[in-house]
């Protein structure tokens, strides 16, 4: 029996998955909290969970980044101790290290934090985080995508630090939730699988906040066709671990 | 009855308070999470529960910063469902706003966060976040404190923008939980009080991090000095409104 949490911030990167499963799905009270949560048997041995942030209550919009990818992995990590976390999501890319819109990846072989400075020491590593991920080499040429570090900030621009921080630590990937679901992933001892699809390129001269509004639909139907194979791999091994072989 | 929940990052700034109680505190398991959770019976209807934000396994400093704020913040307002948050801790200055070393502020009337810029309608002011605290003023008074916009960042020292967003903001405290602590107050409709006692100034040309270390036991027992007074206080009223009146 598996237990897998698909954790995901945005209603409209959600949408495409929650209308394949609509038949399936049974909504969860999370009551006084802002989170979505959705069960759904995905076989007799596997139960699929799906936690979303949810909306903010005063403007209406989806409740991104870092603080509410904390409340909502600690919520379901607490309530439900799945076997395995998938964080998907879209996120913005590289072109220096070959990324185009639409691609997916997998976060590894670690993620990190690109706007935690603290520079103490002891401080200075945890505020970058770096949190390992499973060997994930395999799964993504099973599922043919890319893999590459995951940069996480609380904004969806950047400033000049913000891009030296990503540089220096090899990012591919850069989004908003990944390294702390990673952290409380790694206090329950939990796997994580951060599945990405790249709306905007990071280091081209358009705006990322234009980009992102024209690519998200379409990078939200790639990350669906993408977890849904995931699901699929999933339910056809014996153990999680099987993943990361 | 009253319930009261402390919520401190950083064992060195809850040290003078824990000696200070020693006889009357027991320590709550939270396991697996690294949050540090204390309980003590203050008089027959009053409560204190003091949550600490707990080491990093890694490498072995405090979780300070807003995704640990945000975890500890919601693991102990589930748990106990306190009917005032205390949010005290370590902070910058302004010199500009008359900041000294040593001041200590209570956050008033708002709370902000400056490394949460995000483009986009409605995700802009949700970024920033503008948590309104109750009506703090006579409090101040009462406990000879000054009171000033808190802004919340997860790095210790601050880019040009950062300044910026901070300068725009009218913030008169830097520091990296309260926004967090905040956010999930208004999810729980928990009344918050944050007390930030100054360790080091930062439109100076002193580094940051220098002041802090220099300057972070004489703050932290200030700090404690008036976390002391503002429970004195609350013991002396008939409901928790009275402290906002």
């Amino acid at each position: 029996m598996f237990t897998v949490a698909l954790l995901m911030a945005m209603q409209a990167e959600a949408d495409p998955i929650l209308q394949q499963l609509s038949n399936q799905v049974d909504s969860i009270s999370t009551e006084p909290l802002p989170i979505k949560l959705y069960g759904a048997t995905m076989a007799p041995d596997f139960q699929l969970m799906i936690g979303l942030n949810g909306k903010d209550a005063v403007t209406g919009v989806d409740n991104i980044g870092s603080e509410a990818a904390t409340l909502t992995t600690q919520f379901v990590l607490n309530k439900i101790k799945p076997d395995l976390v998938i964080n998907a999501g879209t996120a913005g890319g590289f072109k220096e290290k070959g990324g185009k819109i639409g691609d997916i990846y997998l976060g590894f072989p670690h993620i990190i934090f690109h706007d935690r400075r603290i520079p103490l020491p002891g401080f200075d590593h945890y505020g970058l985080g770096l949190y390992p991920t499973p060997g994930l080499q395999n799964l993504a040429t099973r599922l043919r995508v890319k893999t590459g570090v995951i940069s996480t900030g609380n904004s969806l621009d950047h400033t000049t630090r913000d891009m030296e921080i990503m540089q220096q630590g090899d990012a591919a990937v850069k989004e908003m939730e990944a390294a702390a679901i990673a952290w409380v992933c790694r206090l329950y001892n939990t796997p994580l699988i951060a599945l990405k699809a790249i709306t905007d390129l990071v280091d081209t001269p358009t705006a990322v906040p234009e980009q992102f509004v024209q690519n998200l639909a379409t990078a939200s139907n790639n990350l669906a066709a993408a977890v849904f194979q995931l699901l699929q791999l999933i339910q056809s091994v014996n153990s999680i671990d099987d993943l990361f072989a």
